[in-house]
């Protein structure tokens, strides 16, 4: 099934306990399109950089089936940036720049070659650029799913809330989830969001795992726990890239499905936190990837 | 087959946002006892108290089939005592009073009827007198479960380690493993722990379930998602009470058993977090227990 996802392709800088990188591919889009490339011959990508990314990073994309007809070049203008440093726990990090440089003005455009999506993936943006993603389409998808932040919960509620209304599947942190209902009970947090619209709900806990709430229904998936986290980036959207990339391969949304989407999800992200930026996410073969999932139902089965 | 447990029978005041409690009974061996209790017709106790404490209370402990034989009464002395309070979030509380008392030169004697202890777990006590508990059994039981806390860490490195040789199974939280063995990643750290002395390694991680370490083999019981927590005070006494309960009930310390007895654990622990102090403990019956396994089957099945 045709999968489309939008988001950032952006340049990272990134700096944790095992040393440091100068300017790397990085995005929300970039992680989402790699994890869910696994998963399908073809990923079709919505984003905008400058004129300053490399032919050979796009080159690298295309490689994996990430098609990029539906990436902007802006020419003059300079790739959405962003440097961070990463404690020793590595569950906390500064964020050292922000240059939002192209992203600042974004308009997505669809290409008419994208119009059959079956599934849309909104990556962490403005959620007034994730409404005019979804307005874009002509046909309703069969499954949105959509990432989002605290900080739009902090300039853009009513936006927010708006995009909410318009999705099948909500992706937080359980941070964002207590942010977003106002409640500490992750339990009752769902329940609160569910109602705000999306019938799905993930809340990731990061080393904790994920949870999968959908009406009554909930499911654990625990995080692997690693000897090395050796760079956090990108994690979540790896995870879920994993996640909508199974549904994707399978075209089969029901809970049970989804359960499974997750833990692929997780494994994905496992390998994502192994090696600095993407890297890890080239090396990967579905032996790997089997194996690893293989590794996650020895973890939670009794 | 027969269970030892060793350990506090106090007094608790506890203050929650739900509301507070004069002294009601508490201590880790009391948690211990009701859990444990639960599996079996009879739990073996060794503890102290003074003479103020209730023969009501001791009479409510003897009708769940709890063996008061080792429980020391010191005439004119207070039973330890021990008042906190929690935030709004339940993960963190302030200790108010910490009164010591007859704990403070507890001496363990355990009966010549509990000769026969196949199961033995050591509550959270000073590292010497779970030390002096171990060394009054004549024979070696068939496996000993110890719970401690970063305090002994604190105060008496030397002796925990001690005791840590001794031992089949250590049952810590988090901080406490981290602290331990000075390492932030859980595996890496398990690995330095089981080290020590213990086969096997459980770590609580609250709201987030808890890992099971044997070797190279992981075990992750999620925590049930709760919408209310109303008292999380002795919830790991319970856990780790319906651990061992559920191993000497089935005597079976099998890999594949401790799974299944660290979901019953974490069934017992989301009852007992339901109301104040033991109270849930008493009134739930074996169908209630079979549902909140069978829940936990449902959120952990992919």
């Amino acid at each position: 099934m045709s999968l489309l996802t939008i988001g950032s392709v952006a340049f990272d800088a990134l700096e944790t306990p095992y040393g440091k990188t100068d300017k790397i591919i990085g995005g929300s889009c970039t992680y989402i399109a790699l994890s869910a490339g696994f998963f399908l011959p073809k990923v079709n990508v919505v984003a905008v950089v400058g004129d300053d990314f490399p032919q050979e990073y796009m080159d690298t994309l295309k490689s994996r089936g990430i098609n990029l007809d539906g990436l902007q070049i802006k020419k003059g203008e300079k790739s959405f940036f962003w440097a961070g440093k990463y404690h020793n726990n590595m569950n906390s990090r500064d964020t050292l720049v922000t240059e939002l440089n192209v992203l600042a003005d974004f308009k997505p455009v669809i290409p008419a070659s994208y119009q059959d999506c079956d599934y849309l993936m909104l990556g962490n943006l403005t959620p007034q650029v994730q409404i005019e993603a979804i307005q874009g389409l002509n046909k309703r998808p069969k499954l949105v799913v959509m990432d989002t932040m605290n900080f739009w919960m902090d300039v853009a509620m009513d936006d927010l809330k708006r995009v909410l209304t318009m999705v099948d599947v909500l992706c937080i942190n359980d941070e964002e989830a207590r942010q977003l209902s106002d409640q500490y009970s992750l339990r009752t947090a769902a329940k609160l969001i569910m109602a705000m619209g999306p019938k799905t709900l993930i809340i990731k806990k990061g080393e904790h795992g994920a949870l999968l709430f959908q009406g009554d229904r909930m499911f654990y998936c625990p995080a692997l726990p690693l000897e090395d986290v050796f760079d956090p980036t990108g994690a979540g959207d790896t995870f879920v890239g994993g996640f909508i990339g199974y549904l994707a391969k399978t075209d089969d949304i029901s809970f049970e499905n989804m359960r499974r989407a997750i833990v692929h999800g997780s494994a994905m992200a496992s390998f994502c936190v192994e090696k600095f930026g993407t890297e890890r996410l080239f090396e990967i073969t579905e032996a790997d990837l089997a194996g690893r999932v293989n590794e996650f139902r020895e973890l939670a089965s009794f």
